[in-house]
């Protein structure tokens, strides 16, 4: 993982000086680089070295950071902190976290197009899955399905459906990308792998968003004030717990018919269930 | 065009229903497809089918909407009014606009990638030029130049280099697709085509807010009411208009250099210049 932050700094570093590359080190930093070290674990699981998924783990942060400085926008979730720092449009000014935002969205595209570790036919399938999975059949689908959802009660069905969409939509994009630099085809197996995960992922940050405070967290617990729908509208803490619990038995057994070899990123699972 | 019109169509209705393709739909609805007509322009002058490049051509008008939409955004230029009728946040909500911005820019790259009319060497030069020059290398940067410039005056060279890249961005991958599926490599003739249209049409826009009714041009006259710098900022209407005069016999005279036959390109410049 060292390698892979240098290798952040460094292509972030060598853009040309502005307020949006400024902007854009500002906001990448200091993430946990979960989805990453999925898709380096399952590089390796099929025998393949980490780094030639380098600048789609670029991407996918870049992705994921762009979707964070927007979600905290006024107009949306209005977060003044993340990841333990005023919040992009606190730090720098709200135009410049909109550009900034569509800046990452645009360039994570480019870091895939202009790899120059796999070949055009994985290239075209992974901008495939990113824009399919970030856009309108995940992430962001997720998204409008949050902010229209005004009812005050939730349940179970639509819960999944926000949360499979918004959070699940770039863990499925972590799973497709080292399938295709594989040229591996058991795409239901990896849509579904990254399906588990975000479940487990989204959960757990609603268990902590009730148990942790703010400092741990590093963001404010918007979710709980702005009455969003989040598991535990539906659960209690202790239901919540037990459903965490079971859907990690549930993904190692998942993993045991995995068309790789799947210890890496059981390594990985087991960092996000001591988190 | 009408057949690219239908196409636009077809496909944006092809998308499950919610808020976000109601705003596509209304936002993709009245564009002058001034790109797209350059597009087709080339692929004719290579004597390539215009229909080969729809679905890039729909990518890059999803881009120019998108980033009407969010330079419409109140943070950003806060106009009300947009292609004759009220802008995207003013007909739906601000936290749809931005989503609906995101989608428009995250869908664009996947309709390059998943287009069946070109091969993935192709898509991915395009899909490169595409990130680069709505980009930091592009739009994005003359947008940040523009939101960032607070001098009262403006001098000629940073007024030009705001508008080849904020307007010039996008004509430039107007110019350098058709290459790339043409398979032409001279790159330099086709971004210094596209930077020349590019700055025409500026200059024409920076004229008719100033000599058109805002019914007539579709849109508020933000840019001189923000006291922003346009051509007009350096130049009078009478000079303004040589300048746009001298441009265009510039183009003209470029285009008889042209790696393909001109003459479709040229009837598209004669509309611009007929405008």
């Amino acid at each position: 993982m060292n390698n892979f932050e240098q290798y952040i700094n460094d292509y972030l570093n060598s853009l040309k000086d502005n307020h949006i590359k400024d902007a854009m080190i500002y906001t990448m930093e200091g993430g946990k680089r979960f989805r990453p070290r999925i898709i380096f674990a399952i590089m390796k699981g099929f025998n393949l070295d980490e780094s030639l998924s380098y600048d789609c783990a670029l991407a996918l942060e870049e992705i994921q950071t762009y979707s964070l400085i927007h979600d905290d926008l006024p107009a949306m979730d209005n977060d003044d902190m993340r990841r333990g720092k005023p919040s992009c449009h606190k730090a720098f000014r709200e135009d410049i976290a909109i550009l900034t935002g569509d800046q990452l969205l645009t360039d994570s595209f480019g870091r895939i197009a202009s790899s120059k570790y796999i070949d055009s036919d994985a290239k075209v399938k992974i901008i495939e899955a990113f824009s399919k999975y970030a856009g309108l059949d995940g992430m962001i689908y997720g998204q409008l399905l949050d902010v229209t959802n005004t009812s005050e009660t939730i349940d179970p069905d639509k819960l999944f459906e926000i949360q499979d969409n918004k959070t699940g939509g770039l863990f499925k994009i972590a799973c497709l990308t080292p399938m295709y630099i594989a040229k591996n085809d058991e795409y239901d197996y990896f849509v579904k792998l990254g399906s588990l995960i975000g479940q487990i992922f989204q959960n757990q940050d609603d268990l902590f968003d009730l148990i942790k405070s703010e400092e741990e967290t590093g963001k404010n617990k918007s979710d709980i004030q702005n009455n969003k729908g989040t598991a535990l509208s539906i659960s209690t803490k202790e239901e919540l717990i037990k459903i965490i619990d079971d859907e990690f038995d549930y993904l190692y057994e998942y993993l045991e018919k995995a068309p790789f070899d799947s210890g890496y990123l059981k390594d990985v699972i087991n960092i996000l269930k001591g988190r």
